[in-house]
């Protein structure tokens, strides 16, 4: 083994992990986020956001040479044509994403190596909320239900030790469990 | 016109619009949705989800040929490699996504013929909740703010009607700013 392949574990730099950390308890403003999604609606159901530039550590990001762009839309029976996944399937996923990187990234933290993590995510709805035609179902999810299976070389209650610290300290999963105050402004024409 | 132009508007097919709403009217089961994501770690903080099958009206949707397949990461900051957008970016589109989309909904069944609708959505959060240095900023997001420019044929004050209406009744702002309960279920080895 070289000096990359001790200090990479998962894929992550432990090294920088662990640098990264003491620079925050020394200058706690670094921790400072802000991400961004910018949306342009295409036709019917179909909308594409542009995802670059966030503020981190204290400045603009400059990483990123060129833009993600994701592309939403609905279902033909849900009036769409497919054009891409619907707004809360990609809410499933950044569910599913945020819990998998904070399951590695613990992992790291602790020494386990990990060989697998796989999820299903499945989220149930009334729709008649979301359409306006009942007041009584919400128009979002009523409860989302994760499936998780993890496996490393580690004892089995080492592993849930670290599941269950990676839920606790998941930005989507306390977003989506607590719920976020959201500012909406309009400007027409 | 011909008799497509006359149904179509914002690219949204009206008399497929009503007529779903009378169905769903009708049959009111027919408006449970289960929508799903699988996902699967590659390396580090890279992942990908798989979104295809979800049920709906009464049965499992065949009408997607192709799964879509999203990539999440995170920034050389956030040890990632940029090898997609992070969860809460991916947040954030899903927002966008359903006020958007809503907004296109809403404007048809009204009558409302839309030229654009626009918007950048910004979250604000301090990193050392997820990464575990601290128990008093939350992990997730303190707050959403969002930002729309709709323009269309209607009077502006018709229009902002229209985004109140769609904000009303768009799934992915009540979860956000609700919450929804999330069972994990977690498999080892």
């Amino acid at each position: 083994m070289n000096a990359v392949t001790d200090t990479f574990r998962n894929g992550v730099d432990r090294e920088k992990m662990f640098a990264t950390l003491d620079l925050i308890k020394a200058q706690p403003e670094l921790a400072r986020f802000q991400f961004r999604a910018t949306n342009r609606w295409i036709s019917g159901a179909h909308n594409r956001s542009t995802i670059k530039a966030f503020y981190g550590a204290g400045a603009e990001d400059a990483s990123r040479t060129e833009a993600f762009e994701l592309d939403a839309a609905e279902p033909e029976i849900l009036l769409g044509a497919n054009d891409g996944p619907n707004p809360v399937e990609y809410l499933l996923h950044s569910l599913a994403a945020c819990l998998t990187i904070s399951i590695a990234y613990v992992a790291t933290a602790r020494g386990v190596e990990l060989t697998a993590i796989e999820s299903t995510l499945a989220g149930d709805l009334d729709a008649r909320g979301a359409f306006g035609l009942s007041d009584e179902p919400r128009n979002g999810f009523e409860h989302i239900h994760a499936s998780f299976r993890v496996t490393g070389n580690a004892p089995e209650e080492k592993i849930r030790e670290v599941v269950e610290r990676a839920r606790q300290r998941s930005a989507v999963y306390d977003i989506v469990t607590n719920g976020v105050p959201v500012a909406i402004e309009v400007a027409v024409g």
